[in-house]
C-alpha cells in the first residue's frame, strides 16, 4: 500500500484527519509517519492545539497496527483502547508523528492472542517533533479483534 | 460568559474545534460540557475517531480551567502537560465532554502556586458520555503560568 492510498483511505473514513491536513510521508508495516501544517492544527495562542497533536499521534499508532497485521493477512478489526500524550514542548510549526518500532516479543504475543483467543492489545509509542524537536511523546493501547472482517477493515 | 461566547472563542482560536462542530452547552468556572455530532467525528467503523474523543475531552478541560481562573481574576495562560484517555465503549452517535469538578483543595494548591510562584499544575477529569453511556474518561494535568496577558488569554 502506497503512502498515497492510506493517506486517501484515512481522509476519506476520518473525515477530521482530511480537516487537520495530514500528509502520510511513510506507511508500511515497519514505521509510519504523519505530518500536518500548522495552520489547522493551531490554537488560541499560535502553537499547535494538543488535540491535534493527541489525534495525531492516535492516527498514527492506528496505522501502524493496521497496515502490519494486513501484511501478516490477519483480518481484524483494531480499536484504540487507551492512550497518554506527554507534551513536552509547545509547536511553532508543521509537526510530525512518527511510530517507534514495535518490538518482536510485543508484536508475537499481540498476534498470537488474536489469532488463539480472537483478541489482543498492543503498545504502540509515538513521537512528535517540530522543527527536528521532540515536542510531545504518545503510548497508545490498541486492540485487534479477529475475524470481523468488513468492507472497512480489510 | 456566555456559553455562546466560549464557544465562538474557541471555535476561531482553535479552528479543529469548528471543524468536530462543537456545541458548547455549558461553560462555567463550575463546569464544562462540550458536545459534538457524531458525523465530523467518524471513524472507518462508523464509530467516534479516537482522536475526536481525546481533542473534545482536552479541550473541555482547557476551557474549565481558563474560565475559572478568569472567575477569579488571575491571568495566565494555561498549556497542556499530559493527558490520559480510556476508551469504554464504541460512540454511535452524538457525544458529549463533561468536567469533573475540580476538588477545593486541587484548585488551592494549584492558584498558591501561581501566585506565589509563577506557576501551578492541576488535574482535570472529563467524562465522555454518549447516548447516556459513558463512553471515555480523561485525565488531563493543565499548567497555569502567571503574568503572560496577551490578547489571546485574557
Amino acid at each position: 500500500m502506497r503512502t498515497g492510498e492510506v493517506e486517501a483511505y484515512l481522509r476519506e473514513h476520518i473525515p477530521l484527519s482530511a480537516d487537520m491536513q495530514i500528509d502520510v510521508l511513510e506507511a508500511g508495516p515497519e514505521g509510519v509517519k504523519i505530518e500536518v501544517p500548522l495552520a489547522p492544527n493551531v490554537n488560541h495562542r499560535s502553537t499547535a492545539f494538543g488535540g491535534s497533536v493527541a489525534a495525531l499521534a492516535i492516527l498514527t499508532g492506528w496505522t501502524l497496527v493496521h497496515l502490519r497485521l494486513r501484511a501478516e493477512g490477519l483480518v481484524t478489526h483494531t480499536v484504540i483502547q487507551s492512550s497518554a500524550v506527554h507534551y513536552d514542548a509547545p509547536i511553532h510549526g508543521t509537526f510530525r508523528a512518527e511510530s517507534e518500532p514495535i518490538e518482536a516479543r510485543s508484536w508475537d504475543r499481540f498476534t498470537r492472542g488474536i489469532t488463539k483467543h480472537g483478541k489482543g492489545r498492543v503498545h504502540v509509542t509515538v513521537h512528535v517533533v517540530a522543527e527536528g524537536i521532540a515536542a510531545a511523546s504518545f503510548t497508545g493501547a490498541y486492540v485487534g479483534i479477529a475475524g470481523l472482517k468488513s468492507a472497512g477493515d480489510a
